[in-house]
């Protein structure tokens, strides 16, 4: 089953404590990509500028990324700049410049139509909207946002939630959208505003799914060095949606192991600058990963004990 | 197996959103107490002054706590006063009057001293380690300290680690400890300076345990609304000692767990003021909680599903 995702295809200029990485591949319509490809066949949306390395994009489309949906536009790139804290637990943003993007509007190809699931990256909750418009019929739609939008598009942000299944923020964000700090109740907040399932990103804390009558948690992976939590968000997002594209299934248990795909997707991108952790990532390195997140959060009740 | 608690027995006064309570029993050997006697005889080793409410502490001696550790003083009893912040993730603490607990001298009664299981609740080092000395061979001491004893006792603290073998502290606690950021790192810090295993408790977000070689990860409980949270860090030490004793292990997977044991009564103990919650818990709400926590984070990998 093929997921198309709609996000930026940016340039990123990260300084960490670690280093400064200027003008590398970034947005989060490539940092999906790089970490779903991984699990289903993808189909990007967006647009890049005249001066965008697309080259560099070679390793998406060697692993099964359609990138004719991809415009080129007149103009620059979109380009995010930012520096971490020295403990990494903040950033601020130096420079957004939007360029291409500002006048992007998305045109889905005939050919990716089809796809049953349907990723909507952080972008203006009205293209958005435009995306989704062109999609016939999708199994299901999985949303992104962020502050900007829940402050400056709130009723385009909520009039949106009616047609998304699933919602994906931060807990900053929950927190914002819903004006409740306790996230359970944020969370139901949201599910009573159309999202029939709302994940919750914590970062090192790790996620949350909630559902209908039912939740799922689970940790951050413990890492000693997290080099560049850039893209991070976007990369749970394709572990997560690539899961449930590959098995095409909604069903918990499902959900449930697309949060751990999620998180050791997230955990891989936090590694490296950019999405070069992605380019040497194969099959058995994920599957370890999966194992050890079973392996960190597996406890027998003792009524089970005797089983073991 | 039997526990031996040193700790406070202490008066609080708290303030929350929720309301106010005035002079409530509280203290580390009070929450750990009430929540450790619910799955282990238990042996409290502290102090009161005569304006202490002693009938208050029946419902534990009838629950298997003995008391006769408990030394009743002339004068006041230790009082804890503090104020929380609207959405209960921060709190100030209004006074602290250490009363009797200034001139206290830990003095191990001889039928205590058999005790397999030691937890030093948050008091001074020193006192902590004039505990220890009392005790002959114990299986294991489990120790909780605060951001007051790494600043203000470090030295004795350090010393005290060495003959620590699980140390019980937050994360805020952790890092100020080891002077670093990164929680695996700052576990790995602690290790290296006697005990061989970390609990790190993050509040809402759960509790991590780094063991030797492996570590394991537990959520918070996603409660939708947190009525009190004082008393929960000593309530999450008593249900994992408590588990611990009584089945008289260290093993992996009974430390495994006893970290989820520590979280359903971390989970029970912010329900309300002081141990209230604790008056009418039985095991059954015990037992279903534990359940909770197994549905909240189960998983099967997909090389398993096929078993399911």
């Amino acid at each position: 089953m093929s997921i198309l995702v709609a996000g930026s295809v940016a340039l990123d200029s990260v300084e960490t404590p670690f280093g400064t990485a200027e003008r590398v591949i970034g947005g989060s319509g490539v940092f999906f990509s790089a970490a779903a490809s991984l699990l289903c066949p993808v189909r990007l949306l967006g647009v890049v500028g005249d001066d965008y390395p697309f080259e560099k994009l070679d390793f998406l489309s060697e692993r099964g990324v359609d990138l004719s949906g991809v415009e080129h536009a007149e103009g620059e790139s979109f380009l995010w700049s930012g520096q971490y804290s020295d403990d990494l637990s903040s950033r601020d943003t130096l420079e957004t410049r939007l360029g291409v993007f500002a006048d992007f509007k998305p045109s889905v190809p005939e050919a990716f139509k089809d796809s049953r699931y349907v990723f909507l990256g952080n972008i203006d909750p009205v293209l958005q909207m435009e995306v989704l418009d062109q999609m016939p019929e999708p199994a299901a739609v999985i949303c992104d946002t962020m502050n900007y939008w829940i402050e400056g598009s709130r009723e385009a942000l909520l009039e949106l939630l009616h047609r998304v299944d699933i919602l994906m923020v931060n807990d900053a964000e929950a927190r914002q959208l819903s004006g409740d700090h306790n996230l359970p109740r944020a969370a139901r907040w949201i599910q009573e505003r159309g999202p029939r399932f709302v994940v919750v990103k914590k970062g090192e804390h790790g996620a949350m799914l909630f559902g209908p009558d039912w939740m799922f948690s689970v940790p951050g992976y413990p890492l000693a060095v997290v080099f560049d939590p850039t893209g991070a968000g976007d990369c749970f997002a394709g572990g997560f949606v690539g899961h449930m594209a590959s098995v095409d299934s909604q069903e918990p248990d499902v959900l449930r192991r697309a949060m751990v795909y999620g998180s050791v997707m997230g955990s891989y991108a936090v590694e490296s600058f950019s999405v070069d952790r992605f380019h040497s990532l194969d099959e058995a390195a994920i599957q370890g990963r999966m194992r050890e997140f079973k392996e960190m959060t597996a406890f027998e009740l003792e009524l089970e004990a005797s089983d073991g």
